[in-house]
C-alpha cells in the first residue's frame, strides 16, 4: 500500500451544501496553527463571537461555534434543553424534523409530532392545536429552512405561538443563516443552531449556535446532568465565555475556525441585508431559467427558499444519469432528493459564495446541454 | 464594528497539542472543497481508513475519524459501548481518567475507579484486584498516554488482564498514536480513540477511532438506543462503511479530512517505526539538555512518554511569567500543568512534525535565555 497526497477536482457546488468555499476562506484555513489557548487565538474567538452575533442578529452572550458539524449543533440544543420527561412539540415537514424527534427521544423526552407535507411550510394552526392539546409541553422545535425540501417556515409566528403557551423554542437555521432574513432577538428565538457550510460558505465542520437568557436559565435549572460531556454548555462556556479566562475543555478546531472567521468577515463586508438580497436576486434568475425549460418547483411560491431550489425531475429523465453527467462533464454538483423525495427531485443550491449570476448561468446552460 | 481577516503569529508549538502542523498539511486543507458524497471524496475517505488502519496497526473494518475533536472520540466509545447499568472499571492517573468517569456516568453506567498517583503508570495489580472484586464489570477503560502527566501505561498487560476477566477495553491513545508503539490488533484492544492534533500533526478537530468485532458485537446487542444521534455508530458506519454505498448521515468536515489524509500520508512515507524512533531520539536529546539545566522529570524513567515531557518547575521560578516570555519573545509555546499539577509542572511536547532536533535545540536555548 502506498497512498499519495489527495488532489480534489475543482467543482462548482450547487447542491444542498457544502457550498463553494471562496479562495479567501481556503487560504485562511492554511494559516499557521496556533495553540487553542494562545492569546492571539482567543482574540480571534472573541471576534468570531461578535461576528456570529451579527449574522444571527442577536446580543446573546451564549453565542459560539460548536466544534463539530450542524448535526452536533442540533444535538447541543436538545441535549442541553431537554431533560428526561420533558414534552417537546416537534414540527416535521422534511428530513430534519425527523432528526429532531430522534434527538428528543434519545434525551429521554417525549416528542409530540406536528406533521406537514414535505415541501410545505409548517402550519401555525396545527402547532397551535398541539400547544392547546399539550399544556404540559415546554419546548417547540422546528426547522426554519428545510434543506430536504427547500421550504421556509414562518419562524416569527411560530416562536410567538410557542411563547404564548409558555414554551421555549429550538430553531434549525442550518440553511437559512445569512441566506434569508433571520432575526434571533427580534423574533425572540430561544435556542438556534446552524452550519458553517451553507450560506456562510465556510468549510463543513462547525455549527454556530446561540442561546438567550431564557434558554440559559432552563439549562441552569436542570436537575440532571447533560448526557453529553462534549456538548455540555456549562463546560463549553468556560472556554468560550467572555471573562478573559479560558478553562480548558476540549481542543478547538483551530484552522477550521480561521475559515469560519474569514467567512464571517466576508458577510460583514457585504452586509447581511445585501447578502439576503443577493440570494433572492439569484434565485429569481434561476427560477425564471428553470421555468423556461419547463422545470417546476415543488414548493409554493411564497414558501420558497432562495438558497435551495427543489424542483421536480422532468418525466422520463434518469435522475442519477443526469447528475453524473453534470458532475463528470461539467464538474457541477447538484443535489439528489432525500428520504421520500429521493429520485423525484433535484435540489439546486445557491448558497453563500455559490450564489452568483455566473453560477446561475452555468447551471442553466449545463442542464440544457444534458437534458 | 469592523473586524478584519485574522493573521495568526507563527509559533513553534511544543505544548501538549496542537503540535506544529506542517506546510504540506496546511496546503492540503486549502484545496478546493468538494461535496461530501462526491466520488473523489469517497475515494479519499477509503484511503484515510486504510491509513488509519496502518497507524493503529489494525485490520478493524470499523476504523474511521469522528468528525469532532478527541473528546468526542472518547464520548463515541463510551456512548456506544456503555449501556445504562453497565459497570466499567476506569483507571485514573491524571485528568483524562476523570473525564472517562464523567462519560461512564453520563451514559448511565457505574464507574469503579482505580486510582494511581498522577505521573505514575496505571498499576496492573490494582486493576486485577478491581476485576476480582467486580466480577460483573464488562469494560475496562484506561489512558495509554496521559497527556496531563506524560506517563505511559502498559496497554498490552492491561488489555490482557481485562480479557482474562471477560471485559472489553476502551483505550485513550490521543497522545500515543504515531508517537510511541501502539499495536491495536496484537494487543487485542477492543475500542480506541485518538486525536488529529498530537503525533499526527494534523489540525485539531478530528478523532480517529477503531473498534474490533467484539466491540461491534456489544454495540449490536444493545437493548437501548445510543444516546447520541451524532455519535451513533450504527448510523455513522452507513456513511464510512466499505460497501461503496454512502448513506447521508452528517456533512463530513471535508477540508479537515484533507489535512488528516495528508498527515497520514506523511507518517506512511516516514514509516511508523521510524516515527516512533524519531520521537524517542528527540526525547533523549531534550531530556539530557533539561537535566543539564537541573530540570527534572516528574515521571519515572521507564514510564515516560517521549512525546510529552512533564518536568518540575524549578523552585522560585514564576510559571506564568516564563511561559509568557517564551511565547512573546520566542514565539514558543510550552504547556502549563493541568488540574492538581497546575503551577507545578511544564509540559513540553515533542509531537509529530514538532519532534525534531531543531526544536529540541530551540527549546533548550530559549529556556536557558529566560531562566
Amino acid at each position: 500500500m502506498t497512498i499519495c497526497s489527495f488532489h480534489p477536482p475543482l467543482r462548482t457546488l450547487m447542491g444542498p451544501g457544502p457550498s463553494d468555499v471562496s479562495e479567501r476562506v481556503l487560504q485562511a484555513m492554511a494559516r499557521p496553527t496556533v495553540g487553542h489557548l494562545d492569546p492571539s487565538f482567543i482574540g480571534m474567538m472573541d471576534e468570531t463571537k461578535q461576528l456570529l452575533q451579527y449574522v444571527f442578529q442577536t446580543k446573546n452572550e451564549l453565542t459560539f461555534a460548536v466544534s463539530a458539524p450542524g448535526s452536533a449543533g442540533m444535538e447541543c440544543c436538545f441535549a442541553n434543553l431537554v431533560e428526561p420527561g420533558d414534552k417537546v412539540i416537534v414540527c416535521q415537514n422534511g428530513v430534519f424534523g425527523g432528526r429532531m424527534k430522534e434527538n428528543v427521544e434519545r434525551c429521554g423526552g417525549i416528542a409530540v409530532m406536528v406533521q406537514d407535507d414535505w415541501g410545505h411550510a409548517v402550519d401555525p394552526s396545527k402547532v397551535e392545536d398541539a400547544l392547546k392539546a399539550n399544556p404540559d409541553a415546554c419546548l417547540v422545535a422546528f426547522v426554519h429552512a428545510e434543506t430536504s425540501t427547500g421550504a421556509q417556515s414562518d419562524a416569527k409566528t411560530l416562536v410567538e405561538l410557542a411563547h404564548n403557551h409558555g414554551c421555549l423554542t429550538i430553531v434549525d437555521s442550518v440553511t437559512s443563516l445569512a441566506g434569508t432574513p433571520l432575526k434571533v432577538d427580534e423574533w425572540g428565538i430561544d435556542a438556534i443552531y446552524s452550519g458553517s457550510q451553507k450560506c456562510l460558505s465556510a468549510s463543513p465542520g462547525l455549527s454556530p449556535v446561540s442561546f438567550n437568557q431564557h434558554a440559559a436559565d432552563k439549562i441552569k435549572r436542570r436537575t440532571t446532568k447533560v448526557q453529553s460531556w462534549f456538548l455540555d454548555l456549562n463546560l463549553v462556556m468556560g472556554y468560550w465565555g467572555g471573562e478573559g479566562k479560558r478553562a480548558y475543555h476540549h481542543t478547538a478546531p483551530v484552522n477550521c475556525l480561521y475559515g469560519l472567521h474569514e467567512s464571517l468577515v466576508i458577510v460583514q463586508e457585504e452586509g447581511l441585508e445585501n447578502s439576503w438580497d443577493r440570494h433572492q436576486r439569484n434565485h429569481v434568475a434561476l427560477r425564471d431559467g428553470l421555468e423556461q425549460m419547463g422545470i417546476n418547483f415543488i414548493v409554493a411560491k411564497q414558501d420558497r427558499l432562495p438558497q435551495l431550489n427543489a424542483v421536480t425531475i422532468p418525466e422520463g429523465v434518469d435522475d442519477a444519469a443526469v447528475r453524473s453527467r453534470l458532475l463528470n462533464d461539467f464538474d457541477l454538483e447538484i443535489g439528489a432528493g432525500l428520504g421520500s423525495l429521493a429520485g423525484k427531485v433535484w435540489r439546486i443550491g445557491l448558497m453563500g459564495h455559490a450564489s452568483s449570476q455566473k453560477n446561475v448561468d452555468f447551471c442553466l446552460n449545463s442542464l440544457r446541454a444534458v437534458l
